[in-house]
């Protein structure tokens, strides 16, 4: 008998129909014959209610507190669920993050998982019962309730069938899977029927919003992820981490799977430093000890001993990160910082470009054909990234698509 | 340095505003040097809503699923209170019901407290923390949540006082105290400074709302309880076991403290019953059978073998009721059954009635110069109570309020 996680979003959990459906789609899966674990998420927008609720009476809230606070949000779903099930004919029972064995640090907000124990469910299971876990959430050893960071009921899905040895694992959202672009930008985007671990991470900035953590996990345990629409019965998109996928046999592999687009991109330019060992340090250092996360970093080669340094952030970093790059930039007898908004990164993926050559010529090729000016190149071993203007982004993805022959079913 | 339970009600923490006046109020109570534990309600009416919820996934929700669901209103009350005190500068805690040492039996719905292990509260106290418990939610030793019954975050405030040897246990609720009627039904009642634990038991029908069981054990672990406003500083009532209280040293006591009424009430008469052992176990046995809880019972003597038995039950189980006695009645050769709705119990109540003859014929002699009929007469040691017609009964109340002299302060 196989062994399922299931999870569901919030909004397939909106409301008290909704709920139904999901408890339908839950029967269906023990009917079928498996052993079902079902992680739950909290009810729509209820997690951002809480969070409004916290910031009207405190203004930077306790973190143990709003743990406790918004750890209510899948304890109601995952009760409402049982009930539901049961109102079905089902056993059932939810268990709480404690109660599932979900054993964390003290990371109020942000905590990682540091065990599991779900002798619980192994035995509820045995029981015949269909397990409804609420996620996100976990315990310390001192017995308080932990949450694991936003969109981290994945995470607790994933953890529960590694640590299950499920026979994978089924992420159920509001998209219908992963697409090879966004399908907002590039209408002829097709859904894939499959991807490996190491591609879906490059492509998570779109999308199924997967929370790279998981992804990770179910890399490290071997995992298979479907994710797929809990509101249709389209099949989803499988990711695993078989090194030979079996499409195109007999044919040429087409080894980009997928464009990736993400428009909250700002861009800070420290112009004119003295080319110095230690200039990068004096600059990244203080902005990760302000929580600033800095994403693409380019350094042009310097000349006459003055060099241009350039990073990305997201947006609604950058009057911070320029702050302290002015700050900063004095010391560096900078000629001047520009800063810049309207910017877009635009990327191709795909674990076949780490032994072809090639994609990178026709990429720049492609971007070039459609008029779109790169002003900024990253890569990663299968991952090529270019940021491009903002209003460009979308005539970048669709040229893209066409170039590396994802328009039609492969 | 005392140690002081205070408890706060739904209607005391609907919004964000009415947190932070409780919270205000829980400050000043740390303040003023006592060790403070505060036990909290879910928001307003957020228990009714998840009620609600729950009916529109289940027809029948069952009650550990519900028993999770219910609890998480109380874990948000907790939550939010203590992130607000420590916005306001102090140490503070919240606690589940399973944190706070609350261990229950696994009757879900309306379990029994089987014993308190208040450690963890007393260790946060020791940091001076003020603790706040979510209420009306306990644990199994099997580890699941479990809640006490409606209006029973009473019944933890009073339990944590008893265990952890509190000085008193202070009740904020929506009104001002005990009064010596509904004021809503005798603008003339006053509110009492004080009233035996015994009295208010037979008071605890109107006014206040406290659960019985919570007086019960106020009395059996002699913890004086404060009943007053969230809303106001007016003092409040206190609840104790002295049974020599002070009021009115020196004057006569006036031994009626309060009148008691109660507008659901319905009634059932069988009459010309057959009158033979066994008659009254063969028609209440039955009703116990189907869960219908029956409060005055009154067989009036027989004359040639016949007789009346009449009983009253919450209006909401006279249909049930009469179905179960419409199925008895016809094998006790009964004339007929009849049934009536609209009808209400009014009550004098005071200990001193127990050694001082003369109350039943003061009170039943004011009921007829008011020209009210009396129904049904019950009695217990320290209680008398008519059944009268519903649209007498605020009449009766007022005549029987200045017949007692409970018309100006003693």
């Amino acid at each position: 008998m196989d062994l399922i996680v299931q999870k569901y979003g919030g909004s397939s959990l909106a409301d008290a129909q909704k709920i139904k459906n999901v408890a339908g789609r839950i029967a269906r899966a023990k009917d079928a014959g498996n052993r079902v674990v079902a992680v739950v998420s909290a009810m729509g927008d209820s997690t951002d209610e809480l969070i409004e609720l916290a910031s009207q009476v405190s203004a930077s809230p306790d973190r143990r507190e709003l743990d406790v606070l918004l750890s209510t949000g899948e304890l109601r779903s995952c009760a409402l669920v049982a009930m539901t099930l049961m109102s079905l004919g089902h056993k059932a029972i939810s268990l709480s993050g404690a109660q599932a064995g979900i054993r964390t640090d003290a990371q109020f907000g942000m905590a990682k998982i540091a065990g599991l124990d779900p002798q619980r469910i192994t035995d509820e299971l045995d029981k015949d019962k269909i397990v409804v876990v609420a996620g996100f959430q976990g315990i310390t050893p001192g017995m308080d309730t932990t949450t694991l960071g936003r969109g981290a009921s994945d995470l607790t899905a994933i953890a529960l069938a590694a640590g299950l040895d499920a026979s994978r694992c089924e992420v159920f959202t509001d998209v219908e899977g992963i697409y090879t672009a966004d399908p907002r930008l590039v209408p002829s985007a097709i859904k894939l029927d499959e991807i490996s671990f190491e591609e879906m991470l490059e492509l998570a900035s779109y999308g199924a919003k997967m929370n790279p953590r998981s992804i990770e996990l179910g890399m490290v345990y071997d995992t298979p992820i479907l994710v797929a629409s809990s509101f249709s019965d389209v099949p989803g998109t499988l990711i695993h981490g078989d090194p030979d996928m079996n499409r195109n046999v007999g044919e040429i592999r087409n080894r980009v799977s997928g464009i990736a687009t993400d428009i909250n991109v700002a861009k800070v330019t420290v112009q004119g430093v003295t080319d110095r060992p230690g200039i990068a340090a004096g600059l990244f250092e203080p902005l990760a000890a302000d929580g600033i996360s800095v994403d693409v970093i380019v350094q042009n080669a310097s000349a006459g001993g003055k060099t241009d340094l350039t990073f990305t952030v997201k947006r609604d970093a950058l009057a911070r990160a320029e702050g302290v790059v002015r700050r900063v930039a004095e010391s560096m007898d900078s000629d001047d910082v520009v800063t810049s908004l309207g910017l877009a990164k635009v990327s191709i993926v795909g674990t076949g470009m780490q032994d072809a050559p090639g994609y990178a010529g026709t990429m720049f090729r492609a971007l070039a054909d459609a008029g779109i000016n790169i002003e900024m190149i990253t890569t990663s071993e299968i991952r090529i990234t270019c940021i491009v203007s903002e209003d460009q982004v979308g005539a970048a993805a669709r040229a893209l698509h066409t170039a590396f022959d994802l328009d039609s079913p492969r």
